[in-house]
């Protein structure tokens, strides 16, 4: 390496005290104010501005409409109307699959998206039901609530849940605590997501096979073992007919996908499916042979809810808990959706406002007789490619929505629910992302991990352990990261003054006499024992390895902390611990850049002292630089000690 | 800054690849096998050799006792007879704090020392019961059976509890899972620890008090509340005595802290406030004015207990769940211990070895009649003073308490129930160590709120309620340091290639045109979106800053990687939208050394493909003279496009 003057050290500083309070809200900002949302309010000067933003912060509809020209309104029709197409049989589609009656897939297509027209900040989202979330009613409360037995009560109580589920998005979106979601990884969501699809395609084998009995497990097993012992009931009929549907929407499908232009092909497909098997039925009687139809729907737009949540009866706590996670794996997708596709737009959507608008949509839905909204990924897909321009195509939607409630109902009378259960399968195959999955096992073994648990948590056991591994398995890696931070090796890279792991740059260089060993990670109770062990271990096997070859015995052990994010008291007793044990041993600790925060706490703790603030450098290479320059100067046979080194002025 | 050469760049390697089975196997190691502990026996090449050294790791006597030199004996005679005269006093008081029969902590000082002699490691541990586990034990059982209306099964379950407690402890050892107990940070145990002495001494107030009812809560308020409302019932010449030994055992106390080397004298106290109390009390009939007695102790050593462990009624949780927390908050005090008084004689304690030697003393404990033992602090203390030199200390005073066992325990009857109280208040105001807690306000605010909540949910809670509140913030500030990463503004140190934080180094200048951004821990899927915003808001800041100054605009972002010790697949896609962003605002998205886990999960997911591998710089400098080469060459009004700037033969 390249030789130094020793007068050329620079000094590690510590940064200025900050007073307690200031420091907490400032850290209290970052966790939730990490985006700075009101930047552009607090940097007007005018109190009638303010105002003026605050509103539009709050409504984003004041600040987009105001812009809105007549050109959108063409781009809007034509998407919702489209969106309105899918809607109207997936919602009656989810609906069933959370035992609710078919209307309320209706209802739901018309409230909500005209609260989410006035609050949300997505111009692509399109509002509606989803399927997982929709099962997850249904298993949840289906366990202690029969649905068939007792459908009043559960209808009551789905209102209840999607109220507390509002109720607790717009908490988090108000108190800021939007990053709860964040809890849910990127792997984890894959796997579950799939594991759901899967189990939701298995449901609906139910209406496939034209079965009127059906377990309520949601388990893979469960669920085979049901069609298999209900062998004898199986209708062909139905199954033939399903299976024709399938494969028709499978291949507009996969046209669409192919030519992203042919969007409408897909979007469409669902209604024209719903048409013709309706017709289908009405020309044939099929509804005598084995083909179950949806029957009778009411006419007229979403009756008031209100009155019918439930607040006093012991099922509240079963609403609540079917709130809470029902609600935020819905935010988790919604949230998800409304950016990505704000990303390829380039705008910005702000989870947390997003939260209030979708917290709001679904109190108010719940008081309208709808059930769990959000903003699920293929509505909103198709409404990006119809070309929408603003959140005006969701009010489209909700118009048609409308339009079918008073009038059309009558004609889905005869609509088999075997197409229902076609639309459905060709709707959650495409959320089975086993190219995610790969691509997860080939970048980060840990996630392809998460990934599988929470499939087959989901497949195998239930949604909620599906829900509960992936996110125990996540967070559990977390702290693995913080309590077995690595520890290596840095050698010098030739003809420069950078120092670098050995394992990355084999060609770096080790020096002779000195160690300098990289954390890569805070030091906190958690791991200083594993540091204390680790150090000590490094320590012994270079000093094996040196008596081996003979070479020049062990002198000092340089800590490379620029990586150390923070220390606690536990981490600073532990330095102090290796301090006095490597004391013993004649070996100096020597520090290189501690950053802020650890420099702040060292220098409040006597471990600055103990080993003396000249042996605090700002560098890896000047640290190496003055123990190399000792080292050479001392006689080789009498080892420089710690009191008799020359002073150098690096402070 | 010092201007650069452009060919001086240099290559930012990808670590060789690894199969995946080794790199799990030394994940693995790492995790469980992080001090090697089986380094010699694997150096060892001759089998017989081998043999004798896993013998040895297993056995730690086998290599003492072969050096164990006659001069040591006496040494050891002495500091064992005095940790016996501690002992004694203190056993009886501890098992009559875990609402057990006195003789039992006899017991618990037989048995016990004798196994660890043989397996443990350490040589200045003393083995015996501790007041808040004992505290505990009472409380957690107390809670389901009544320890005054149906001590049989009371005492089988504190065996049983005892049994599980060991078996966990085994457990943890071989599995070498001891890094479980890692769990409680240095400030929840300074806390707790204080909070249960609190407790402890409260509960004393019975025996002061002479009071006859007491309340099974621990909790302050209805201690003080049972005391109060028993006011009638208080005996003024329990009340008197207690004080007078109160006085004259923290009179000693305060002489050995002063002068160590009277260390003997508050060793002593005990037993000859005992002496001297049965003395009182005989010669007075002082057990007939209020003063209540221990009465009859049972002569002979440990009857076996085996048959006696509870493992087929519907206890068996309990027990379980008792043997669970007791074990845990044994094995945290008593490898502390170990550990601690290691330090001071420069010889190491392995936790896992420890921990196979507790569980097995806490087995075999519970088939001779004895409940939880751990290495309490006081009697290690003591034993440490006294000048013991091995394990053979543990033995003398196992031996001692045998022979008090066999003749000695009739003496016992009349020793006052206040004595054993006045013993108890005065071990335990020692664990109140406000002094470390001001010491943690100092350096760490943080640990300071953890040593707070642990101590009032354990003073205004339950025991249970401290420990998982302490346990618990604990945690969530490790998620919080990788949710909520720091990430700060770089700036070149003058005259120097050197790039460092500008809080801390407030002369740092940055550069213009450039902004240069730290990310202080592992990009992680808890932490991927709140980057993104943090990225996001320093860029517009900046961008507002120079707007204003009127200077040259944003052009390039340099992400210094240095301390990123691992990222996810949310992390990677975060950085590719990043990168997207950036594209669309003209701006350049530059990293700066990325670590060798990082660089090889970029190298396999198409990131570097998207930001050009020319982009990666080995160091901040690199990077930095890069991007002002470029700013400066091309002209200001046609800002340097990705697609025009000029080839560095970085690669």
């Amino acid at each position: 390496m390249s030789s130094k003057n020793a007068t050329q050290y620079h000094k590690v500083e510590i940064p200025p005290p900050q007073p307690f309070l200031k420091s907490l809200k400032n850290t209290l900002n970052e966790i939730l104010f990490a985006d700075d949302p009101f930047r552009k309010i607090r940097n007007e000067s005018k109190t009638s501005k303010k105002i003026k933003l605050g509103l539009i912060h709050v409504f984003p509809i004041l600040e987009w409409a105001r812009d809105y020209k007549l050109e959108y309104l063409k781009s809007d029709l034509i998407s919702g109307i489209t969106i309105a197409s899918l809607a109207i049989p997936q919602g009656i589609s989810y609906a069933q699959l959370a035992n609710l009656p078919p209307i309320l897939g209706l209802y739901s297509s018309f409230v909500p998206p005209l609260v989410y027209a006035i609050m949300g900040s997505s111009r692509d989202l399109a509002v509606g039901t989803v399927a997982v979330a929709s099962l997850l009613t249904a298993a949840m409360l289906g366990k202690e609530v029969n649905a068939v037995e007792n459908p009043k009560l559960y209808l009551h109580l789905a209102f209840t849940a999607t109220f507390f589920a509002g109720l607790m998005q717009l908490c988090l979106g108000l108190l800021r605590l939007g990053f709860v979601v964040e809890i849910l990884s990127h792997a984890a969501i894959v796997g579950f997501m799939g594991g759901a699809a899967t189990v939701v395609c298995l449901q609906q084998l139910k209406g496939l096979l034209g079965l009127r009995h059906f377990t309520h497990s949601t388990d893979i097993v469960s669920v085979l073992r049901s069609i298999f012992s209900q062998f004898h009931m199986w209708r062909w009929e139905s199954g033939v007919l399903g299976c024709c549907f399938l494969f028709f929407l499978l291949t507009t499908k996969y046209i669409s996908k192919k030519r992203p232009k042919l969007f409408w092909i897909s979007a469409m497909s669902p209604l024209v499916s719903v048409i013709f098997g309706s017709l289908f039925v009405y020309f044939i009687h099929a509804q005598f042979h084995g083909v179950q139809i949806i029957g009778e729907l009411k006419k007229g737009i979403n009756p008031p809810s209100i009155t019918h949540l439930v607040f006093t009866s012991h099922y509240v706590t079963l609403a609540l808990k079917t709130g809470i996670i029902t609600g935020v794996i819905a935010l988790a997708e919604g949230i998800a959706v409304g950016r990505s596709f704000a990303m390829y737009k380039n705008y910005n959507v702000d989870g947390n406002k997003e939260m209030i608008a979708f917290g709001m949509m679904n109190i108010l839905g719940s008081f309208a007789s709808c059930y769990l909204t959000t903003g699920p990924f293929s509505r909103s897909a198709v409404n990006y490619n119809a070309g929408c321009k603003t959140a005006v195509s969701n009010v489209v939607m909700a118009f048609a929505v409308a339009i079918t409630l008073l009038f059309l109902t009558p004609l889905f009378f005869y609509t088999p629910l075997v197409v229902l259960s076609s639309i459905i399968i060709t709707a959650m195959l495409g959320l089975i992302d086993y190219e995610a999955a790969i691509n997860l096992y080939k970048l980060d073994k840990f996630d392809f991990f998460v990934c599988l648990s929470a499939y087959f948590g989901v497949v195998f056991g239930t949604i909620e352990i599906g829900l509960m591994l992936s996110v125990g398995i996540s967070v559990m890696r977390l702290l693995l990261f913080v309590g077995r931070p690595k520890i290596y090796v840095m050698g010098n890279i030739q003809n420069t003054e950078i120092f670098r792991n050995i394992e990355q740059y084999p060609q770096a260089n080790t020096l002779s006499g000195l160690i300098i060993l990289h954390i890569d990670g805070p030091i906190y109770f958690a791991n200083s024992s594993y540091l204390r062990d680790r150090i000590g271990r490094w320590i012994d096997e270079e000093e094996d390895k040196l008596r081996k070859n003979g070479e020049i015995s062990l002198q000092y052990i340089i800590l490379d902390m620029s990586a150390v994010g923070n220390i606690d008291t536990s981490g600073i007793s532990m330095l102090e611990e290796v301090n006095k044990i490597m004391g013993r041993r004649d070996l100096k600790l020597v520090i290189a850049n501690p950053g802020a925060e650890v420099m702040k706490k060292l220098s409040k703790s006597k471990f600055i002292e103990s080993i003396g603030k000249d042996w605090i450098y700002l560098t890896v290479a000047e640290a190496a630089a003055a123990c190399d320059f000792i080292l050479h100067t001392a006689k080789p046979d009498s080892p420089a000690k710690v009191s008799g080194i020359p002073q150098l002025n690096n402070v």
